[in-house]
């Protein structure tokens, strides 16, 4: 166990109050780690600034002391990137948790970085806004680390990513400074933009503090189809024709039946239909009126009578829209909680997937021909999430040496795809050691002076995404 | 006049060829210098490689040799950023002109920087489908220099900038290094996004050579209502109530008198209303049937029972939409023509602009109080183009001294609406005793770090964006 010299422990509660400095063994474990778990958590202590001068304070007093900060969200991330290991200290901006400023006319709100996702919906929704970026832990998860870490989710076929819903970025960088990053300004190209560097910088390069983020206009109504079929790849095909035929398309997610059965086996739903289906379909069209329904309805029946599909659902309540949307949500959270687990989380280009997934398929085969596999993910974007069940005969030892095998073969695979090993969970602790299965070395090399200019001291979030 | 010794004329040409090496004269000072004219062409050779590894090969010369590169592109810029004054050699992208793959079912278009915005258009439109970054220079400006400039233009309420639309990017650094950056991966969570970093750099950090852009569909039908208002403030109501009542709002410019004047002058236009008004506005709308535009029609002439505008014409055929635009489109090109003139491209927070615009007009009568003004922008991204007429009466020393005070008047104003000292022009050689005004020092320091990182010999567009 880490401890922090009382001497110190005084000087940060100076700066954020004796009630933002917690020691206690519960808090360093809660604090401690995301919802990897697979990293244990022993910092010396965790920090709750209020403003971002005192994030700077902190900031400069690490520097002075030659201290590690991690810097705390809603620790929802899945690459270990919010763990401290090693005796540092956890800035948690948890406390930072205000609504600065809601900016109708410019279409803009301000927020401190420990809001929760959720709140910025909740906030917006009565007043017929939306914030599109979603995903299933937006209640734990905090705007500061979606910003870290990119966030996408599941509207990003439609809505894209977090990196293009921040206008405006504050942060403290591992030097201390305060950069107050672009503001509300639509347009601004007065030299490099820097809020791209930190946007997805896994809190390496700064503390993100405030942010300033677009909104949009709340959908009208929403239809969700849940889809069976024989065959993955008709996903894809009826992907393209959705694509061509129907407007408002936002959310093309796919699963495994292996995914529906693990929640059954907790319990947390039955089948929707009367019989299982290989593969599963989840899509979400925004409508404006029922003849935009109906035709959805005609395309969803060409794709059964074409045995594209086996069989449809389509949400007829917004009861139902949300059901069919809850069975998809749990998914990650229910898989999470069989703690033996091995996760990925891939990308290849959109316009490969068709011919990849059969590939992928015949790969996890051979690298856990014992192993059931449980995927998901958002199809339309070329991401999926891979989840590789631990066997009940084999040792925890036995499945972490087969896993260690098996990431190699898939990294090797998504290398010549031209695949991302991480596409939207980061880096973090976990994937450190396959970066450059999807970066050149140029572009590593080019990463770590960067971040010695931004963190010159490696005060910042120590042992993140590379070493150094 | 710069001359390069033959030995090193010889080197470049037997990398690009010897078809690909210019030292005449007429060649340099065409390719010398941007729009803006301002500064001198004295560029001591123009080089034309073919490929990215030429382009690779010609830095590691400059490195080697202690030689300066200008990239060129279509040379449209309006900043100087594309001038070589001091015997640098240009490098032109323009001979790297091939579109190197369509990718129907990703949405994407693999382009090299040399490839003309026009070009992009017209490949697309064929096929339903539609690159929105669009302005009236798109028949001479090149996708490289729009990416390294970050070009907005007419439709950036909404469709963004060029930033928004470039999913891969590959760039040769100031280190000689190729970096092949995201490719086509809609979802990439691994690492820092270096791309964002190039975009908008202006050719001092690497030089462009290829890119991966998104498409979209192409909108099905448009129109154009133009608009004459007593009031400039007005503008901004409409656009809020656009904003809550009709869908499909794609451009909101603004343009006043003096710039329909202008046209008049030069006997590009007639004046499209029987009377004159003060101000003008531009709105286009992408419409999907005739009720969306009889809904319109009755918006319209709401506004006008409510004396927000006396006049308002709508577009009733493709060929009117398209007249309405070229007003809008030839205002730039016709008061360029005007050699005397001096411009700045500024922005202010969209919630801001309505409280900016009369503090805006007071501080150029201040500045310039024997001047007529001509202001045209892009209202609705807060983006306003000040164009002040040098008078006949005095000279263009005289001119020079009073703009040069006018524009710290006008940038001081910026700088206490948060604004932009360049919203879409760049920075170059004209904005760079500026920055400023827009940019805090920590931010300055940060670019010029990052500056020495990728460009260490400082071999890339010298004196651009700032002095080292």
């Amino acid at each position: 166990m880490f401890t922090l010299s009382p001497s110190l422990v005084t000087l940060l509660a100076d700066i954020v109050g004796s009630e933002g400095v917690r020691t206690d063994p519960s808090s360093l474990e809660h604090y401690g780690k995301d919802w990897l778990k697979k990293f244990s958590a022993a910092p010396c202590c965790a920090v709750f600034p209020r403003t971002t001068k005192e994030v700077q304070d902190i900031v400069r007093l690490a520097i002075t002391h030659k201290l590690k900060l991690v810097p705390s969200g809603g620790r929802t991330g899945l690459s270990g990137g919010a763990t401290a290991s090693h005796g540092e200290i956890i800035l948690s901006l948890e406390r930072m948790n205000r609504i600065l400023e809601f900016d109708e006319s410019g279409g803009l709100i301000s927020v401190e970085a420990g809001v929760l996702t959720l709140t910025v919906h909740e906030y917006l929704a009565p007043q017929g806004l939306f914030f599109p970026i979603d995903f299933a832990s937006k209640g734990s998860s905090m705007v500061g680390g979606n910003i870290a870490t990119n966030a996408g989710g599941i509207r990003c076929i439609r809505w894209g990513t977090m990196r293009d819903w921040v206008l405006g970025l504050t942060v403290v960088t591992g030097n201390g400074d305060i950069l107050n990053l672009n503001g509300k300004l639509v347009k601004n190209q007065s030299g490099y933009d820097l809020r791209g560097l930190f946007i997805g910088s896994e809190g390496t390069l700064g503390i993100i503090t405030e942010a300033i983020l677009k909104v949009t206009d709340l959908p009208g109504d929403t239809a969700r189809i849940l889809c069976g079929s024989q065959k993955a790849e008709n996903f894809l095909q009826i992907l393209a024709r959705l694509r061509l035929h129907a407007k408002g398309l936002s959310m093309f997610e796919y699963f495994s039946h292996e995914c529906l059965e693990s929640l059954g086996e907790f319990g947390v739903t039955h089948d929707p239909f009367n019989e299982t289906y290989p593969h599963y379909g989840l899509v979400e069209f925004e409508i404006d009126n029922s003849k935009e329904r109906d035709s959805l309805e005609d395309l969803f029946s060409s794709f059964i009578e074409e045995e594209l599909l086996d069989n449809v659902i389509i949400s007829a309540s917004r009861k139902q829209a949300d059901e069919l949307l809850a069975i998809r949500e749990s998914i990650p959270e229910v898989l999470n909680s069989r703690a033996l687990l091995h996760k990925n989380d891939i990308s290849v280009p959109v316009s490969s997937i068709a011919h990849f997934l059969p590939v992928l398929r015949e790969c996890l085969r051979d690298a856990y021909p014992t192993c059931r596999v449980a995927v998901f993910g958002h199809l339309g974007d070329g991401n999926l999430h891979v989840n590789v069940i631990m066997p009940s005969n084999i040792s925890k030892k036995e499945f972490e040496i087969q896993s260690s095998e098996g990431d190699k073969k898939l990294f090797e695979l998504i290398s010549r795809w031209k695949g991302s090993i991480s596409a939207e969970h980061g880096v973090g602790l976990l994937k450190k050691p396959y970066l450059h299965y999807c970066r050149e070395e140029p572009e590593i090399q080019l990463m770590k002076s960067i971040k010695k200019i931004l963190d010159p001291h490696l005060v910042l979030n120590p042992g993140k995404l590379f070493d150094l």
